[in-house]
């Protein structure tokens, strides 16, 4: 029941990218099952209307009953992104996770549709290679545990001059897109674009500047620096330099502004789900200004416990984003606890751009614990005397004291 | 017992810096108290051979009846950086712990030197405003806690002018530095400076470019970048572009190299022992250059679980260091833990510096997982096979399809 | 502003407990400083009607103004003890922490009659040797912080003897309760009681029998077990046997019944605040019950990930109830975790009560993952095949292999 | 290359016990195969020199080669037991992991020989359906990713009648063990029993006393208590009423001691490596006392913080060791942190076992901090005064305070 190979799916909703694996799948499935194949496509970010116009006609082309395009962009961000901003989350402590934000959501809404239209099985693209094969099927248990999950790619061990070759013998290799065979393979999003091959298959080299698809070089980027206001309202960042704008619109804006200053570039080296290290490059602008700001208003407006215990869940949720076990109730736990925390972190940040760093030059809030403090660190005390301090470390360094008589001086 | 006004000490070490807060502390107990003052002056970096002499001569004139300049370089670098680099440790995700790194040791050796004259008091200049205060009382309770600790500064709740006019009316008042009274307060050492006042007295403003003593400003960095090659043995640095050099040499070296490229520069706003919250700017070439560089090999060549122990000890080890517990033994503990781990984390990081950021180009190491798996990420398989992917998914899956069903689909 | 000594209150809250420190108190303000003494009861358990009535009449002979009994056993069940059986939160995996459950609730309390009736100073009787102290003063930062905490017991530096001699001096000794002077200190609750004293003040001696007030000796208890079925409700217990109860209801009946088998007894060894050990025998029969009770419920109806997050989230949530900062919004935030994870933690659990043991039995729910899965373990498959299984090794064994590779076979 | 199926193997060492799967797997590959078949028996505890010549004569006389019996005893507590005192570790709060403890060192011991005698393969006889199977295939990547791993039982898909029906075919069948088709499924070893069949399978029942098979029923235990005197010397068990044992002999006969009077019966509902809920009843008598006398002694002479230091790894590493990932390096950083915080951990613990339960009576320790500490909880203060408390009171609420004033007194 659970490798393609083994069930005869009769329809089938197709997670379809219009790239060389999912258009094969649905001339595979049409002619060489005699299945129906309905393709949908999730837009989560960096497509135009035209492409996905593009899009349609190919999957119809290639024996497609039906296509639809699902827009997941508001709900890349209201159900994952707003969570990784307000946990801070990062993998690696570098990448914003840009490829697994948007996986979740693509899945969800794709099985939703499959449910919708009654398939009985959910086809993806994914080869054995990957961490996507796993978040794909990992979701369609969760949300739909009837419906057969297929990767005939992975499941039938084919390579990519494979699936051309079939294509061929079915007259359709020509329509594929041109770039098929890119030097370089992309993924873009609302959360940012990752861009594999050549150079991250080792780890030692740096990708060229001509790979980088979002930003310009920090090399070439303006020689003046450009300060940018964010303002967010409970964790959610609502404007740009005073103007209200959706959060996607936000983002994309925001994108555009820091990319033009070399901003988000980055190198993910890390432990894929299939056990294997794997490297990656990444450009995410509007992630990197997001995440920096964010985490700079919330170190003033929350108590220190509160982000000990934040940076204690932040690396549990990142790992489920990342793992495919975005839909295991604990996720859904841990971002009611972010929510929680969110109710102060409302307020203005600078952030300067320059050269492929965002730099924040301040913060401020209504809920500011330095202004309502009284004190200024290191010159002004206020709340306590001197006297109280000389009691807070006698006592703050009891333990101490015990711990040496214990030990009797020892280093144990 | 536990307060400056109600001790009278016969013998005290004093934690000397020269400034005014610990010139006044030798008038004070040699002129007022009829003490024996021994100033000892811990060098934890930045200090040439001419400034330790000018620091003997004035503790003398004040009073003093011995000095000792204490090499706390290499202890520093030893007891304390090296498991910072080997735990990744920052504060709020940014700041590298200058200032506590040091204080530890300075702590440890003036302590030590109190030990063997037989000293019966520890003095130091802190205020009741500020963390140093608790880390010093702290460690003499830790380390001798038969010696009384005295702060005379925050236990007589003494303002600078305070202690101006007592040394006005010894006529030693023209005996401090001329930049007694500087525009900011700045602390330097190994691992880089801190720099407060002005700005960092609220949260909304970055410092002016001429506030920084060891960048140059990234606007201001040479318009082309440099690479510079960092070699880990088990964790720790060794040599710069192929040329071995101590720890010691190594950062100051490399201080040099990626301040002049602007790099380190930073804002830490964050929690204080005492309660409130504190904002400093910070410059830490060095530092930062090396963490994002060991962080990275890191992930080259220790497994997942390795690394997700470490991050989960880094931020107690952290908290240990920076709120004066570091001579608590679990802080020992953690170390045979960061040590333990090192073991394999040796090899080279190609590191470029760029007007104001240093950015890890590639890593490379004997122990490279990447190079040993056999495989490439999202392109070649090694080790399994696409049928025992499908399998993975299936049981990893598993515990998503029993929830489904247990919760009957609902969102509980 | 911080110590009794230094303020002169005019009308004053206390938090009135009826023993010698509290009534001291009521004499102490009223007599020697002229201040208004409203004393304020709160009953967290363990307290009759008579009880109370003798209460006020004491406080009233030694001179308040005003008194009132606050009823917090809802309170505490509503705001404390919810969380900590959804969190199954014990101190050094044993003590559920009995009365810090409570304190919280009576500062609360207080605090907020203190408010009301316009006080401004609030004053309890703790001494500078306990966390009652600290629990309550930081209380009265974080809920009112302009109002004045005293502790005149603590601040004046006053023994039990002292305060008598006061109290003869003014003709009210006698008018204490007998037991002032008992062999053992005892705080009872609704959530259990702690005995100090004697045995206590060392580490090596257990209490005898006699000593304990709430449970039958093991040894004395029925010969015949007793089983008794609770019935959860998204994590609260609502019946007993079958029958509905409310909580202040259900908690007093079970500790009755498995006081009776003489279970719930024990000691904790722990770390104070004030930074030595501390030991304590206690009795907590409802709460060992609920515990165990709850925690075995929730293997069967929580994921793997729901439960580490959980127990990852419970040792902070702990410290932060017993160490008074239970007014710390991180303490909310967890407690909004909790809450979102109880949502399925409903059904039954058959406990066997016997000679000093509960245990339990079985467990049942609706939300069954263990009924839900379809498969038995170690004998029958459900959800994937045996060709599955090997490839989930396969995969899941892929970092241990490379691991293997990448060191050489080496112990690194 | 990765199952059973695809690999046409050699010279075999098989992890041999005895029973019908690894007997039907010797002769399976001798006669099926034609394979070499080696068996190797680890001995990690319940077994008589009887026992293993019959084990030999079994394996002799289905076919196999050679046989070899292997002691795992000291290595499973030198390796493996030693840490989980140290940690304190369980599963679920409840079961000390008897099984697992084991199974990694069968696994080691079996690899290592395989890999002095050349074999090619290293068959076992699991099945699918349990977690086995994947602690063994994970062991053989990580100590011999050159050798193949077998499970032909899992891999075939047989069920024990299929495996009976072969054997029959074979005129092997009677020289099976009697007790083939037992009641309950028991694994025996050093750190305890398991017992699973019927009752386990579902949630709600207990197993019935006969079915147990190392202690009393608590019921019939001796109406009397008996106490025992454990000495622990660096977090090692060493005597037992003042009688020096080695480590092995101490467990087994604390087993017997602790197993007279009940001790140590427990039912573990926890999350196995397969992704489905798993249920079965344990006996670990000689476990349940060591782990809390151990506690216990903890909490007098480590502090608070490397108290929660350890408990933050105890989770991990006891995951690492039930869930198959015992040889990952993070498990040897997380012992080397457990020795490091051993070396205070040693003293005198007394335990009362009675009817069912081990209840720790007092501690004593060279390293006690409660005896260094000079005071008493609740009466009596040393290394601080009176007015230190309120001076510390006032700085631990100084964030309380600035929070209330930050957030205007509001529930955010």
């Amino acid at each position: 029941m659970s490798t393609s190979k083994e069930y005869k799916p009769k329809k089938i909703a197709l997670a379809y990218s219009g790239g060389l694996d999912t258009s094969f799948c649905v001339a595979y499935y049409t002619r060489e099952i005699g299945a129906e194949v309905h393709a949908a496509f999730c837009d989560t970010g960096g497509f135009s209307r035209d492409d996905i116009k593009e899009l349609e006609q190919r999957a119809l082309a290639f024996g497609a009953k039906s296509f639809i395009a699902l827009d997941g962009k508001q709900a890349v961000v209201d159900q994952v992104v707003r969570h990784l901003i307000a946990g801070n989350v990062r993998r690696g402590a570098t990448y914003p996770m840009c490829v697994a934000a948007e996986r979740a959501i693509q899945a969800k809404l794709v099985i939703e549709h499959a449910l919708k239209i009654g398939a009985d099985a959910i086809a993806q693209g994914s080869t054995g290679a990957g961490n996507d094969q796993i978040r794909f099927e990992v979701a369609i248990r969760a949300l739909a545990p009837d419906i057969v999950p297929l990767a005939p790619v992975r499941d039938l061990g084919l390579t990519r001059e494979d699936e051309v070759t079939k294509l061929e013998s079915w007259k359709l290799a020509d329509k594929l897109p041109k770039n098929a065979k890119k030097e370089y393979s992309i993924n873009r999003g609302l959360w940012g674009a990752t861009i594999g091959g050549k150079e991250t298959t080792t780890s030692d080299k740096p990708l060229p500047d001509h790979a980088y698809v979002l930003t310009t070089s920090p090399a070439k980027a303006p020689d003046s620096p450009q300060t940018v206001r964010l303002t967010f309202d409970a964790g959610i960042p609502v404007a740009i330099d005073g103007k209200k704008l959706g959060a996607v619109e936000l983002i994309e804006k925001l994108e555009k502004m820091a990319g033009a200053h070399g901003v988000g570039r980055g190198m993910h080296l890390g432990d894929t789900i299939i056990g294997i290290k794997g490297r990656v490059a990444y450009e995410a602008p509007a992630a990197e200004v997001l995440l920096i700001a964010h985490r700079e208003l919330e170190k003033l407006v929350l108590t220190r416990q509160q982000q000990r215990t934040k940076d204690s869940l932040a690396a549990a949720y990142g790992d489920m984003v990342h793992e495919g076990q975005f839909f295991d109730p604990a996720a859904r736990n841990i971002e009611a606890f972010f929510d929680a925390t969110q109710k102060v972190v409302s307020g203005d940040v600078d952030v300067e751009l320059f050269k492929g760093v965002a730099r924040v030059l301040g913060v401020s809030s209504p809920y500011s614990m330095m202004a309502a403090s009284g004190a200024r660190y290191g010159e002004k005390i206020a709340g306590y005397t001197p006297r109280d301090a000389a009691g807070f470390v006698a006592i703050l360094g009891n333990s101490a004291r015990i711990t040496a008589v214990a030990r009797k001086g020892g280093t144990k």
